[in-house]
């Protein structure tokens, strides 16, 4: 996977931040991981690519960011935010990853990744890995809300492309 | 979901078990979980389904199971499947979500799936959510590598049929 084939996602974070969470963010080093790597996050939600791109993109987050985020988002208070919590980080996954998709497209305005359904991953030491020969791109966050940050994995298959 | 959506994905894992790993294998009773529900191994392959349907499977393997099986299926001795384990039960997933995948068609042969790439989770103590009006369903199986268990959430979505 190409570096550049992650700022998308990182434009869809800045722009879920300023205008969903009104919230000010700063991206950090990317950093690369082939094979295994932590998640780096109590919280971690993912969400499949598939279509001429297949792969995967994952928001994590400690705990304290993923609950001043979702109370954000869904305009709650901190009794609702436990019951939301997991509805929340998908819903946030899911609009950095639909968002992006919308900025990779075949040429003639169509869409060439297809999203699956979010799914959401706690627990302390999680650790996420992914066929050795793939490479994981980690994008570190700090925001008013609390660090985060996006790994994404994907391989391009041109074979698929429109389709 | 429907649980008769799930067959092609039991009948692919007896089929993974008879043909590839040469293994005995029993399937329990399927389980409905709503939400958050605990991934029970320590070892997770997911897979992220789109297309017609949107969705997840995982294979979740105590440790155990998983190195059996991956020294089975890579034909590997115990001192190399430390390192394969990963990229071993990631092939798993993929190739049970493969084959049922090709089950699925919309009437004129086409796949109605498509596939992201596996991703694998460590960690003892791993909890997999979902969006809470959606629902896994789970179905623990008993082998002669140890158990292992198969979960599924989708959405059919019939409006995207064919495309």
């Amino acid at each position: 996977m190409k570096t550049e084939w992650i700022n998308p996602f990182v434009e869809s974070v800045y722009s879920l931040c300023s205008t969903m969470l009104s919230c000010g963010v700063e991206r950090g080093q990317l950093g690369l991981a082939k094979g295994q790597t932590a998640a780096g996050g109590d919280i971690t939600a993912l969400i499949g690519l598939s279509g001429m791109a297949r792969g995967m993109v994952a928001l994590s987050f400690p705990a304290g960011t993923a609950r001043a985020m979702v109370g954000r988002l869904l305009s709650i208070g901190e009794e609702e935010i436990d019951e939301s919590v997991s509805d929340g980080v998908a819903e946030l996954v899911n609009i950095v990853a639909g968002s992006a998709k919308a900025k990779f497209s075949n040429g003639n305005g169509s869409d060439i990744i297809s999203l699956g359904l979010p799914t959401v991953i706690h627990g302390g030491s999680q650790i996420i890995g992914c066929p050795s020969h793939s490479t994981w791109l980690d994008v570190p966050f700090s925001s008013d809300l609390g660090p985060f940050s996006l790994r994404i994995t994907f391989e391009l298959e041109p074979t698929k492309g429109g389709n």
